[in-house]
């Protein structure tokens, strides 16, 4: 049974108080690092895994995609994003990532972002997004780093006055489950390595593009607590390409 | 002044009681990981960067290379290859890899073993590769792991006790000199972001080919203290080619 966090009422509105949820793309920390990752969408057949509340759907279509399939295994999630992030060209679907079935080479582009640490199993994934992509389709994505999700807590380690000392690194190469806190709430997020993220494209007939660890933009770094963003990755940006 | 620790006869000693110094490839927790993706050495003329004692130097030599020009800053390390690993393909040559002067494309294969920790600037070094290697040759290198690297001391960090908690992670964005110790001496690292060692090579013409961090092989594991080399990631292995 894949956990379905977003569902739960508490949890769903702490989310929604989050500033990415508030303000959409201009929220997130990493959208300046993103945005120009992402490739042309004119004319194009794209799939979000995991959308959430559909911003990048939006920004998909606003920028000329010809048709935006946007999937989440939340109800409530794509209620939002129906409400925030109508567009003709973009369709909502209920569904886990994993269990999406979909023709061979039927998509342009595939994105996700920060989704696929919730996936159990990445591999054969990334095998399905390799056979529904067309020959020199765009595949980009970001999801939490592999130094973020392999304590597992994903909080600093402090001192007794309650000073942040460092972040802790342990079980880095024991891939699987991890009880993780976000939001004040457990949630499952499923560790896995660096090797595994991108030796998993180069070796499924991917080719990498990018690879950017996107640091908080200087703009933000007067925000409180952001320049301890500088001091452990978060994130972890791919962009790959199925070759032509 | 570039750092030239392996000349200091303490350090020098200290290296030399090393498995990976007395054993050579056979010795080196990675080399099981590094070998299946060398690439194929008959009639290649090849670079070692910071060839060190000269292992993979002999090693290419002893599979077919043409040629092997083995670089290090130490005389002393020269000397021991020269010893060690001398065959009538290899040349030793003392030199900073930073300062080498090659002509463009002029080699096939680029070598570097747990050397680049040690340049300043990386990307101008990647520059430099990427001309002196031909069209269709083969870029591939082992460096110390950004999680190894950022916080500065690469040990553990303990309780009072003296157990192992976790690993230490710090100022990972801030790249630089880190003084830490190795071989219970002090050692000037620079440390810089797997984006900056993966992304420069995405962007000056390199096209990845495999990114590996290197556990601890299984045959290994029940040594002493090689279980904890699950717990974090100390190594990364790149392989690359500049397009043909």
């Amino acid at each position: 049974m894949k956990e379905n966090k977003y569902d739960e009422e508490r949890f769903f509105e702490k989310y929604g108080e989050m500033p990415r949820s508030r303000y959409g793309l201009a929220g997130a920390g990493e959208w300046p690092a993103l945005e120009p990752l992402l490739p042309d969408f004119s004319g194009k057949e794209v799939l979000d895994l995991g959308c959430g509340y559909g911003w990048h759907c939006a920004y998909a279509a606003a920028h000329g995609a010809r048709s935006v399939l946007g999937i989440d295994l939340s109800e409530k999630m794509l209620a939002a994003a129906q409400e925030k992030n109508a567009a003709p060209a973009v369709t909502y679907r209920r569904c886990a990532m994993e269990d999406l079935v979909l023709p061979d080479s039927s998509v342009d582009i595939v994105f996700s972002s920060l989704a696929f640490h919730y996936v159990r199993d990445f591999v054969p994934l990334v095998q399905n997004i390799a056979r529904w992509l067309r020959p020199g389709g765009a595949f980009l994505f970001s999801v939490e780093h592999p130094v973020f999700t392999a304590y597992g807590s994903q909080d600093w380690f402090y001192d007794a006055e309650g000073n942040i000392l460092h972040f802790p690194v342990d079980n880095y190469y024991y891939e699987g489950p991890r009880q993780a806190v976000f939001l004040g709430e457990p949630v499952t997020k499923y560790h896995r390595t660096l090797t595994t993220y991108l030796d998993a494209l180069l070796t499924n007939g991917f080719r990498l593009a990018r690879v950017v660890e996107p640091p908080p933009p200087e703009s933000m770094l007067d925000l409180p607590g952001m320049r301890d963003e500088m001091r452990r990755p978060m994130m972890l940006i791919v962009s790959a390409q199925k070759p032509a």
